[in-house]
């Protein structure tokens, strides 16, 4: 089969054996895949990554060796491996979260030597993990589940306890879908940053009530004035607050993932304010622990989401609660994906780009 | 009047005018006063301390100008200004928050140009702050209020749900204070870690089940042993869990400050540890987001503590629920000052030294 594959620190198109399903395994064809942020900074970090991996324990990527990403995808069922109860008929459309049960424990899809992604024409499953897309949604859709239940997750792991004023610095795919889940949590007004006229515009889109050009406006600045307490909760702080500006609960989503953004989220963040760090950062960071103490902040680190909040974001996309066809951008066969991977840089021009390797 | 004095980067001693109480204020004489970990790093860091005040909008310090420390008090009343109830007689012993209520604002006390600390015979406090020392508690004893308020604050903080297991990285004054807190709330068993056999020995002392030596044993493995999940806790976690290791949840409490230190908890810390930072680290820090981000960690970082919960800390060395006199290793006068602050680099030596003006 052919599939688009990370090799030598480049993408390469080429063929691979054909995957058969062990115990437990469902061999699927790769209806479309969305090419994630973590797959471009995994392409130029790739070397950190394995670091990191090893250092958490984790089994890391032999970079000596082939590695097909893709990890945000729909695919069609094709056949069964033994010990499986064929829940689904061949011609299924499915979901599932990016890990495969084998007999030796979890492994991950994508990231991995030997469990190739997506950007392959075919993959491998576990059955316990499929999730059938409802009737209607189209492939291309229900592969944003992955990259929704993100946002989904970071907002679950936010602690929201109600009256909190957000904030969403960076709204790429990952920032996006923070504003869609913030959005179904009923929390306003939220306040969303971006320097691209267009991400600003999907912002909007998916339920940012105010969006702010950086290069043009302080987000911090602009967040106060949409937070001040009304007189009555400025009234009930206690005596030893009174000098303290009067401002609502902070709950700030860096969705950036580069080095000093989350010191300059320290710089500008209010008191006690609650900082979800939902960007990648694969680098060394520095930071000032001094201004997080003396504003006695919370940093909250997030990776990935439960089954539930997956097989949740599926149903919000399919009941159509959250827009998720605005995303796409484009949608490329195996051949573009290597091209894609530079398109990507451009935040004008595009926000997800689906790969579909049958074209 | 005669105080030891921050001037050029020294403690040196001189005589300082005598301090005129105000509206609303109390002049009070300095029974004892605790040399705080934070004074030494002030005499060290003040320019770098000048320089955060000023980032988070707090009235810096000027450090051309007469400094006088001393934050952790106990005092007796001499007399009052205009404008107050006299609640207290002359004579009577007092703790308070150090903190001036002035016209334009709350002032803090110890680390400012215009309000002098207790390191001088006598100084102004704001009569609503009082609170008296409850009979027959010594001031040396009552002036731990301030570090145990330290230690309570930082649990509560730490937003316990139950069930955690809390480790303790640094036992000075500070991880002292957390360890008291911490065997208040039940917390079971409270694993302590530190380089000094004195600090290990004050640790058990006051409320650690399991002290380290971190020269001889990995912290987070002996906290890890001490972690393990019962059967129970092990059957009811969710299939796809099931690969993790069974530990209980983690609750650490970084008490050190240094530069280095947090990165080192990102590296030992489980996943979905909590990282409550009570260490004050003056100086830039570097960290590898990716740690935080793939553990799911949180970090919030402490600062001081609210008047109830100074007031309870009060009371809780006055009842005798917390053995403060252990903490005390030694009392000096103004002249010792300076000599003290060498010192208390020994953890061996000293843990908490007591400067009494009167002397």
């Amino acid at each position: 089969m052919r599939a688009a594959i990370f090799r030598g620190g480049e993408i390469v198109v080429d063929t691979l054996p054909e995957p058969k399903p062990g115990a437990g395994q469902v061999l699927v064809k790769s209806l479309a895949c969305g090419i994630c942020g973590s797959d471009l900074h995994a392409r130029k970090h790739a070397h950190h990554m394995v670091r990191m991996a090893e250092r958490v324990g984790r089994k890391p990527m032999d970079l000596a060796r082939d590695i097909v990403f893709g990890h945000e995808f729909c695919c069609e069922v094709l056949d069964y491996g033994p010990g499986t109860a064929r829940k689904f008929k061949p011609g299924t459309k499915v979901c599932s979260l990016p890990a495969l049960l084998t007999p030796t424990g979890i492994e991950s899809i994508g990231y991995s030597n030997d469990n190739v992604g997506a950007y392959a024409e075919r993959m491998l499953l576990s059955e316990p993990l499929l999730l059938e897309v409802p009737n209607g949604l189209s492939a291309a859709h229900a592969a944003l589940t992955e990259p929704l239940a993100v946002g989904v997750h970071a907002v679950a792991k936010a602690n929201i306890r109600g009256g909190e004023v957000p904030l969403v610095i960076g709204c790429g795919p990952v920032g996006l879908a923070v504003i869609a889940a913030l959005k179904i949590r009923g929390l306003h007004p939220i306040v969303a940053s971006d320097y691209s006229p267009a991400r600003r515009a999907l912002a909007a889109k998916l339920g940012a009530d105010v969006v702010i050009d950086p290069a043009r406006t302080q987000p911090y600045t602009t967040w106060a004035e949409h937070a001040q307490m009304s007189p009555e909760e400025k009234a009930a702080r206690p005596p030893l607050q009174a000098h303290l500006p009067a401002l609502k609960p902070a709950l700030i989503f860096e969705c950036v993932g580069v080095p000093g953004l989350l010191q300059q989220v320290f710089e500008g963040a209010p008191r006690d304010a609650r900082i979800v760090v939902v960007g990648v950062c694969m680098e060394s960071d520095k930071s000032e622990p001094m201004l997080g103490i003396m504003k006695e902040l919370n940093v909250q680190y997030v990776l990935g989401y439960t089954p539930d909040e997956f097989a949740h974001s599926l149903r919000l996309i399919a009941e159509g609660t959250v827009d998720a066809a605005s995303l796409v951008t484009a949608s490329i066969g195996i051949d573009g994906v290597a091209q894609a991977f530079e398109d990507l840089a451009n935040p004008e021009r595009h926000t997800k780009i689906i790969v579909e390797p049958w074209r």
